[in-house]
């Protein structure tokens, strides 16, 4: 790092909302340990206390960061039993978390060269109250780390880290089927499922409950009318199923954990990768 | 641009709101590109999908931004459809948003110099989704536009743009008044309407509806008492009718696309520009 | 201020929400005038016009910030009205709001050197509306605050500004135990009260209504089970009622302006100060 760059960006995953200060005081304690640091709300509106929703945004968003991102990720319902927090450094990123299952699928894909846990009270708050890490803990070790601090001064190696168990599509008995769930429900009522596109042929037609929606698999949303159910290629590399121009979600009454079950057909294999931003 | 100088800045609205990664994954896209811009978030809760919002506030808001600020508007139910993506140039600003008419407002404001359909894909993502141009497409251009690149590069120019059908203020019969409509709802209840104030001179009486608010126009909230409706010079430069300490939408229950018509009275002009930012 | 350090950076406080332009505009207005400068988002997300919330968010939140910052705080129902703006600088910080409270809680703790009625149109927009202060005033104002304008440049030395009457807490009539109130109340529904951590020594129980909450003070949710009461140190100092994994606002039905009473009991003094970022 010359003294023109600036220093690596940092990310914020949290559930802290943006009603109270939480966020901003995250934000105020990082600016004052960095003053020339980016910071990036990559999101704040996690349903409180959802690990699982916070592990697969993290691990959508942050191939599209820059190289050397500091990734802070604080949905953290045991702050301040004895949880670790982890910092695990990639060659592409740094990640900061509570060992409650956050990184386990980010770092999957992104295996890390160390995880240590974070002791090393030096790169805290001088007072650290057990209510809010996000503060006390996660941000000021985020600035150093920013700023270039080796994650191995931060505490010792982490052998094991907590894991979340992720539900995996799994193959019908018969072979020409995929079982998956929904795992995600954006916005817009877009249900991301856990089908990742690269897994699927052909495909004949998706079922969820009662619900038949034809393939093949649609790119746009604008493949179908107005209001018709699409099963698409969703942008995070996962099957979504969509309605053009509304809401599967209100459409189908769909919930995170229902159940999919795709009818693939053989054939040529549409492959749809999500955009590497490198 | 010499070296000390940041980058343009560019500005987001979006109907993405801020519950999913869409914004963060953005502004880590730029943020590769451009680790010195600055990212202003304008607005990202648009109702989904509506355009006619993003357009006037795109309108209002632009004035007031740095020279050279490179607005990225999407709002695009289009997407992956074959609408292009427009860039314009006008001597103040540059403009990236969907061939929609988003753009049409604040272009016969501040009409372009040039208007290009954005096609080459050496400025976007290496892979492109047919979901999330927001990601694959704006951010990445909008970041090499910020670092100076030409429009003209981007793609070939275009002739016509799609525009907006959008209500303008109409005379009445007896030229004594002025038949408006409500435009906009904020936070607080405030109903703006099309009316600018720059059309009108004194105000006799306003009527939504069965309600009369009498004259004359109002320059701020406390002009009237606690509770009382009032015709108040907006901070748009445009009429708007509001309760003081209080909501008019709740109050009148009232809705964008309500009619108002202004009775008028001659008299002394009272003109009331928005402020410039220059 | 040499030519490498950045500006003081900016701290945003509003009840403006995030739904229409008024946020994006300020941060327009500064970035046109000040473009190198650091812009926090504290909170928008205040109730509309709730002067005692911003008050307690901002006294919370501003000892995180870097030394030198320039907090804004907008909540401001007298707008257009001769309510003053003030403009207090102290060793560490500069603070702007309207003259309606806002800023009487932050100031006892952080008693400023100056402070000044903001009235000199040099430093607003060229025009300047009745109904957006926070785009026409506060935000130029601020901008240049923070590239190193004298506070005393603004306008007249105020000496007497407005105070709130915020409830303090109040020993019982035997001594041995405190009456205080739920002044706020957060997005996980921890119940924020105004008895200071500092003056508490053990805590036999804590009474809301007819609700008993069995000592002794807690340090972290986890020291009750899921779904319990606890009665914890908060982080911002402050004595607050939890609910481990849950919600204290709905188990209890809590609303702000709770009356609280707490049986101390004596012994040795558990202090929890909240820590300072210097």
């Amino acid at each position: 790092m010359t003294r023109d760059d600036p220093p690596a960006p940092i990310s914020l995953l949290t559930d802290f909302g943006t009603r109270d200060l939480y966020v901003g005081v995250m934000h105020g304690v990082i600016a004052n340990l960095a003053p020339r640091v980016r910071i990036v709300d990559l999101c704040h509106e996690i349903a409180p206390q959802s690990v699982a929703d916070a592990a697969f945004l993290l691990d959508s968003a942050a191939p599209y960061f820059p190289w050397g991102t500091v990734h802070v990720a604080v949905v953290d319902p045991g702050v301040g039993t004895s949880r670790r927090i982890l910092c695990a450094r990639s060659s592409r990123a740094t990640y900061l978390a509570p060992d409650n299952g956050l990184l386990s699928r980010v770092l999957e894909r992104d295996p890390p060269a160390h995880v240590v846990s974070v002791e090393n009270r030096d790169y805290f708050l001088p007072q650290v109250s057990s209510t809010f890490h996000g503060r006390d803990v996660f941000a000021p070790v985020a600035a150093h780390l920013s700023l270039g601090v080796d994650p191995r001064l931060l505490g010792p190696e982490v052998k094991a880290i907590e894991t979340l168990a992720l539900p995996t599509p799994q193959r019908t008995d018969d072979l020409h089927g995929i079982l998956g769930e929904v795992i995600y429900i954006d916005r817009f009522g877009n249900l991301v499922t856990n089908v990742p596109l690269a897994e699927l042929g052909g495909i004949r037609r998706v079922c969820l409950g009662p619900t038949v929606i034809p393939g093949p698999l649609c790119h746009s949303y604008a493949e179908r009318s107005e209001g018709s159910l699409l099963a698409v290629a969703g942008s995070s590399g996962l099957l979504e199923i969509s309605v053009n121009a509304g809401s599967a979600e209100r459409v189908l009454g769909a919930r995170r954990g229902d159940k999919v079950e795709i009818s693939t057909q053989p054939g040529p294999v549409e492959p749809v990768e999500p955009a590497g931003s490198s």
